[in-house]
């Protein structure tokens, strides 16, 4: 939520400014207009022969649940090196990046989620430091009912699927919110 | 770039948080943390027979150059709906989003260029407020010296040698900053 431009400090006002149809911040002092747009999360299913590393989640939200590494893309990078880079900072893992693999719009919290397939470049990982453990589990061990997010469960949902044909498609998924009652 | 807190209204300033590892705009005062990451620009291929819409813009930059229908993703929305809703507006036709086909990644320019595929539902268009015309061209028409973005250059590229085999995948690509001199 922002309160203040970011331009000239002045309290910011909602309203669609004109020539738009969108109700954005607008700083009626200085005219600055802030806008907001959706975050990309950037993750990677990153093999080893036949399992994948997962990762324990030492951090809210969802603190002790299963993950894939993934995490916000930052400026200045690539999705692939935003992949490679989270796979290093949460499971200590250098991966050969490869295609894209699915694709998870979630509308309502204004992000999409993006995975790629990688291979590790050695069997060498470890817990980084918003992991509580990270493990290379083969699909008969993936803890299904333990996972973080809806995005990684949908996605390693599609990615066994394909594996079983051996050929691995591009996924594009949205989800809606979970009904509250 | 950001110069006041939109929290507390202080000016911040450019340093690396406690347990993080890259540079942010921070609030000494409240503590408030302004990330920012890169942003989408969602657009759509939008095919009648064997021709598409381009649009040539009627704004900076690049005006007067041609394009696909694309634009900043908005917070709400899914992906294709982004691109029908750029499709709509900037070449008032109506499309029946179908796969993603091309992301393009501007690491320098903070941004992530995606383009779905699109029928159109009828040959109805027409310049939306920020295009100067638009219409249905074939490949042995289009503008290539007269493109606005490089991002659209290479999505149609690879879209026409798609189509001449007769099947469309998902394509990724990295633009790297222009040499200056």
């Amino acid at each position: 939520m922002i309160k203040f431009c970011t331009q000239c400090a002045s309290p910011v006002t909602v309203r669609i400014p004109a020539g738009d149809n969108m109700a954005r911040h607008v700083c009626d002092q200085c005219g600055h207009i802030h806008y907001e747009n959706p975050r990309l999360v950037v993750g990677c299913i990153a093999e080893w022969e036949e399992r994948i590393l997962l990762c324990r989640r030492a951090i809210e939200p969802r603190l002790g649940f299963w993950t894939l590494p993934a995490g916000f893309m930052e400026n200045g990078e690539t999705t692939a090196q935003a992949a490679a880079r989270e796979t290093l900072e949460e499971a200590c893992a250098t991966v050969a990046v490869g295609a894209p693999f699915a694709m998870v719009n979630i509308a309502h919290i204004h992000q999409v989620h993006l995975f790629y397939r990688g291979v590790l470049t050695s069997p060498r990982f470890g817990a980084g430091e918003e992991s509580l453990e990270v493990a290379l589990i083969g699909e008969a061990d993936v803890p299904w009912d333990d996972l973080a997010f809806r995005s990684v469960k949908v996605c390693l949902e599609r990615y066994f699927a394909d594996r079983r044909h051996a050929t691995f498609a591009f996924h594009t998924v949205d989800l809606s919110p979970l009904p509250t009652a």
